[in-house]
């Protein structure tokens, strides 16, 4: 899994923080670090639900950022491809062997769209995104420029409130239009209600994406009836798959966090009214950090802060302890309140991130362990690649 | 100053967001620019005022993490060299010729400590600082095994209530030890109020740090009847260098953010009432920004989200805009209000982050920009260097 990286090349403690092989315990903090076992069973349950439900599974990979877990997906997920959100990302994952990209996003600026109608040539299957009009003679004319084929869905605002365009007659004037250009080819709907995906309880959740529904059944009627059946409806999240996947009208899935959880996804409720980490998913993402000062004696300070995650989203949370908690987060510290003064300056704790994508996005590398040892170290492939 | 960079190796859109030469209206966004004349503006001033004021001035390197930045610093702004967090931060600063490095922080693990103790064969003074007793040892072994020096400061807290000792008795007992210890030398005082740095009213800051100046008063007291009297007592910040310059306790600042300036800090009054970022510094860190959505007429979408800033400390604010207002941050895409619809999509934005040291620390480049061109491209040096 690590042919890619040459660790010979690597200094543990300053380029990398661990090398495949090495015991758990001699990780370099702070770092972030995958439990497997963790890991694979998030990955294969979603792949099989996916799979029993009849829909694609198109992971969200500006959630990892990683082609190595991308790949995972595919062997372990059954997944077909990978979504992503910026240009650069996919020029990632496309050189990295993957064969079906999309770009779940718009692309505007005429530098980026060059840069998207090479893609193909890199011999993956380039989908993008499209909620103006306005774009459609860009993207046609940079891929007449290299010869090559962009699909574009079509980007719908269900909810969110964000990117993505309203009503059926929009919907329709611009799948024309797409389907009247050369080089392009109509490909169907991004449906993606992101908004709805963190709200904690399952019947709101899903009162907001019958909403959602009801929107894309317009849309596709409407398609249809103009000739122009759409072959892809993406969308669906951690918080939302099962929705998707019951509405007869999704045939795609793009989830993403279900793989790590965070501690934010990780407050969601089931049906059954429990957090969705505490059944359904599995915490596989850590931050691995270091008590590095104890000076007063209910206060311990770690090596984990701001420049190791996002709190976007809330704190992370002490993995397996209720005696300790993180309280605040600086720079380069972290308080945790210990109140019986339990931990000791050395000991490593494991930190749930309070929302996985931005502070994956903030590091080199994965550390994947399982039995106590450094099973691999892949790098977070994407990282930084936000052009 | 770009003599490391071998621009050829890369694409810009993919690698880097632009390339010296370039004009200013074809950098890739979103990216981190720095307007120079602004930056050169930020630093002389600095570094007159901290010699007026017979102060050194050791500028804090864990804010920029740029290699380039801190020689600009040294060479227009007289630093004796820099602080950091981290020692692979440290390692940076030396192999890229820094000659004087206080981590002005605690390392307590024995392989970051080895790592330490091997950095002044770079050919740089090396000093850390040391809150508890049980460090003195374990830094007296490395340096002995590696032949080195390595100076210490104690760490007070006085008023941050993270790391760092109370207490003049606990002082001494530790400067005593780092005296008698093999490979050490007793240097002096780390003594950085952090956390009244971002309180908005000037007078309620004098208050903390008067209180912080009593303290490091009677610790220089205890050590000097003890025949131990500090060489370095370091400390101050952007929103308190002036109160530690006119102490006659401190003799060496510690200041960071006042070469970039950021939203938060900006918000923080001088003196007279004014905004610090409306006259005594000016804004020379920035993202670059696109609108790359504008689906409802009254909101445009732009392409920095959480992926390239930390919002810890509140959301980014549009610079030289009042128009306008960025209102929301998800993990690609920023929400503007536009409630004239006067964007573009494809008009580029510059953001002022809210928070400079942990947005910087996610970028790979700094792009900085005179006269519409880009002068420079510099490698954010230290980024992710955590460990």
């Amino acid at each position: 899994m690590n042919s890619q990286t040459d660790f010979d090349a690597y200094e543990v403690g300053f380029d990398i923080p661990a090398k495949p092989g090495m015991d758990a315990a001699d990780i370099q903090t702070p770092c972030l670090v995958l439990d497997l076992d963790a890991l694979e069973y998030n990955i294969s349950k979603m792949g099989d639900y996916a799979k029993a439900h009849g829909m694609r599974h198109r992971v969200h990979g500006k959630m990892h950022k990683s082609v190595d877990i991308a790949k995972l997906q595919e062997k372990l997920g059954g997944a077909v491809g990978v979504c992503c959100q910026k240009v650069s990302e996919a020029e990632v994952f496309a050189r990295g062997g993957i064969r079906d990209i999309l770009i779940s996003n718009q692309v505007r600026d005429l530098v980026k769209i060059d840069r998207l109608a090479r893609l193909p040539k890199l011999g993956a299957r380039i989908l993008v995104c499209i909620d103006d009009i306005a774009n459609v003679a860009d993207l046609s004319k940079a891929a007449q420029t290299h010869g090559t084929t962009i699909e574009c869905l079509i980007e719908m605002d269900v909810g969110a409130g964000r990117c993505g365009v309203i009503g059926c007659d929009t919907v329709v004037g611009i799948a024309k239009a797409i389907d009247a250009a050369a080089g392009l080819k109509f490909g169907g709907l991004q449906a993606y209600q992101g908004a709805m995906q963190h709200i904690r309880d399952y019947d709101t959740r899903k009162a907001r994406l019958d909403t959602a529904i009801a929107m894309v059944r317009d849309a596709i009627a409407a398609l249809t009836a103009s000739g122009l059946t759409p072959e892809l409806v993406s969308g669906g999240g951690t918080g939302s798959y099962y929705f998707e996947s019951r509405s007869d009208v999704y045939n795609e899935l793009q989830c993403g966090s279900y793989a790590f959880m965070d501690a934010d996804y990780g407050r969601v409720l089931d049906r059954s009214g429990t957090r969705i980490d505490q059944g359904e998913w599995k915490n596989a993402l850590f931050i691995l950090t270091q008590v590095m000062s104890h000076a007063k004696p209910d206060k311990a300070i770690c090596d984990a802060g701001l420049k190791v995650q996002s709190t976007d989203s809330g704190l992370p949370v002490i993995f397996g302890r209720d005696d300790v908690q993180y309280v605040n987060c600086t720079d380069e510290h972290g308080e945790i309140a210990d109140p019986a003064g339990v931990l000791n300056v050395g000991e490593k704790l494991r930190l749930v991130p309070g929302h996985c994508d931005p502070t994956a996005n903030i590091h080199d590398w994965y550390v994947g362990v399982r039995g106590g040892k450094v099973e691999v170290v892949w790098p977070v492939s994407a990282r930084g690649k936000a052009y």
